[in-house]
């Protein structure tokens, strides 16, 4: 197996060199040793729900009333519980920078807490006992439904109007910037957010060249009703109102048209899809490979944590469009990994991450290649095999910020299984 | 947690009781425990290819030249080594009972072995001394396509003509048939066996009273040939020359119809869905849940092992079908472990096994709950977290005949991790 000395100073690689010696003080890694992985869509509450919404049947929208039962219950001391075990989750699986797409912005009722930025203030805590690194995308959250009013959870996301949002997240990125947090914006949809206010939630992004990203066409009604009352797709009304550009992440996109697409590629837009979750929740299955010619980027996340495994989203960006076309081959193993990686941390505003190379940030993931599920690797296919084979239970070492967070598949400061455990029944009790 | 106290006699359940003290001397086992599952397809030597094929794009067909490279490197002795060490594989996923369908019986150029059942041999030591009950289902083999000569690989699957099959698999059933091996037939698919030889398949089954298997409708182009040269569909031709019934089980069904449903209905014969497999190999999504309205027993099989994670393919089964229909709520929980359990031990002729209750064989597999996948599931939710979220890397416990076979996670027989690598390095070398 061919070996590879890592050379970093102060959590930055500073030289990669093949063929030559391991010096004395150098840590071995087994395996495999990938960059360290994004992901780049998370609701990390979401995470309480598995299980529990697979009983009976039920639609998108009956999947949504079970997770606004459990969001009515999130005060900031659960929720930064919760938050941390789901992290410490995803650390484990080789994960060292998320997304936090946040809309659970306020007490109940919309009351603000008494500091109003207990929730971020949650999450950002969470992420660092974690030891992951937090793009915070504060979203941006007005009605329940084009021209419809909220309903009493939806209250706790909103702000009144996106001058408001846009003061209160000033306080947030001055408050919680540094260098594992980052804040970014987001729209949470066509849906909840009207035109008017995307442009002001695009004008905060443009301002401080932050992320934004924005749910999109994740589902045909809301394609629909985008139609029907603004004439065009939802990818064509944010792109009119200015939400379009390098920085902008369309999440799912599971039913974009080929305008769309043009769209998204001309800006030099991400896509970020959740196959896991696009699966669980029927949404469909999203054009990966369209969007690939089209110039978009590619990332991934794992949304609402029915899985917690990039190793299964990356591939299944393959395997259903293999699904759905009947033929092999769309995507090879590099591109599903650097979809997992490089075009994750770039979605999330750490352009120097994700890649084993020098000026990048030191996110080392190592998987192991004995276990049952990797056994039997060919040195010409360690990649397919990382990609098509391998789990986050094959997870044994991750290294950020100059810190061995996971070593022999244990989170060295959390007791992941165990918090997770104490947090989802506190949230349901 | 409900406790429940499961006693058995020599590998038998005389008493199921809940609400019950637990008695000195038991063996307490954490987390959820379940059926031991039944892996109703399998290629075992398949599992050398995985990562290998999925370098560069490719088809079905292209997939099939790999795997006939591979089939060329088998010796018994080494078939022997790689099975076992799969097996293992399997043990450790919680699989307590396996159908191997096998065809490679013969030497280089299709000249029988000295001893001309010694694949049969290797497969049926590799079983028993990795802890698997075994179903050989002994597979005929006659052309390379409708009525094309073989292939020089092909050559080694093949007995000339039914009747020397039949004369040969009669001495495979004396010899090998015990209480933790059957012998059983298959038709390879309607490519391999003119159907003057399925009729005397079919009767070899009925005299014996043997599981019956045959691959039906994986690939579109299959059908078109039928059609073409027999005017019909597979499942139509197989039905015309006698052989559904009970015993049936049509391998894929991935492009069956209304009528070939109804057809495995009426006969009250099984399909095995080999989900990761068919998404692998971009076969399609099967319809499973009109399967089960037209009354066909539904099973599963991990086929390739690009996976082997009965759990994975029993979601498989639901999540597919809402890829494709974009519709939630086809298959309930309890349907989907009963494919992975009873189902697949019904379709391998044993009957008894696969479920909890007095009388039926005492394979028990126990997952756990406190991994980072499974922590938090609630009570009233237990099989849908161990469907929706297990995996075969939460299994901790395996119980057949009346021994562990699986100990907290570790093969209490073999190295399986170093056996697969040994095996398959040896099988590509």
């Amino acid at each position: 197996m061919p070996r590879v000395l890592i050379t970093e100073t102060d959590g930055v690689i500073t030289a990669v060199d093949a063929g030559v010696a391991c010096p004395s003080g150098a840590v071995r890694l087994a395996g495999l040793t990938l960059p360290g992985l994004a992901n780049a869509h998370s609701h990390a509450f979401h995470r309480a729900l598995r299980g529990r919404t697979q009983v009976g049947a039920g639609t998108f929208w009956t999947w949504r009333d079970q997770m606004y039962e459990l969001a009515a219950t999130l005060t900031p001391e659960r929720y930064h519980r919760l938050a941390r075990a789901v992290y410490g989750e995803m650390v484990l699986a080789g994960i060292t920078s998320v997304g936090e797409f946040h809309y659970l912005h306020h007490g109940p009722g919309g009351v603000p807490y008494a500091d109003p930025q207990a929730m971020d203030e949650a999450l950002v805590a969470a992420a660092g006992e974690a030891g992951l690194r937090l793009t915070l995308l504060d979203t941006c959250y007005l009605e329940g439904g084009i021209g419809a009013p909220l309903n009493e959870v939806q209250q706790r996301f909103a702000d009144g109007d996106a001058v408001r949002w846009a003061a209160r997240v000033d306080d947030v990125r001055r408050r919680f910037t540094g260098p594992q947090v980052m804040v970014g914006a987001a729209v949470h949809s066509v849906r909840a957010v009207p035109p008017s206010a995307m442009e002001v939630v695009g004008a905060w992004a443009e301002r401080h060249g932050a992320p934004l990203h924005a749910h999109v066409s994740e589902q045909v009604a809301e394609n629909e009703q985008c139609l029907t009352v603004y004439g065009c797709t939802p990818t064509r009304l944010v792109a009119d109102h200015g939400l379009l550009g390098p920085r902008f992440t369309a999440v799912h996109a599971t039913h974009v048209n080929d305008d769309d697409l043009a769209l998204l590629g001309r800006a030099g837009a991400s896509a970020c899809l959740c196959p896991t979750t696009e699966r669980d929740l029927a949404d469909g299955i999203g054009p990966a490979a369209a969007m690939g010619e089209a110039g978009v980027g590619l990332c991934l996340g794992s949304d609402s944590h029915a899985v917690i495994d990039l190793f299964e989203e990356s591939r299944a960006m393959e395997l259903d469009e293999r699904l759905a076309t009947q033929r092999r081959g769309h995507h090879r193993a590099t591109a599903l990994l650097t979809a997992a990686a490089e075009g994750g941390h770039r979605a999330l505003g750490w352009g120097t991450a994700g890649r084993l190379a020098v000026g990048c940030a030191a996110g080392l993931v190592s998987i192991r290649l004995n276990s049952v599920r990797t056994a039997g690797a060919a040195e010409h296919s360690l990649l397919e095999t990382a990609v098509f084979a391998a789990s986050a239970a094959d997870v044994h070492h991750v290294v950020a910020g100059g810190e061995a967070i996971v070593r022999d598949g244990v989170h060295t400061r959390l007791d992941v299984g165990r918090e997770l455990a104490d947090a989802i029944a506190e949230v349901w009790s």
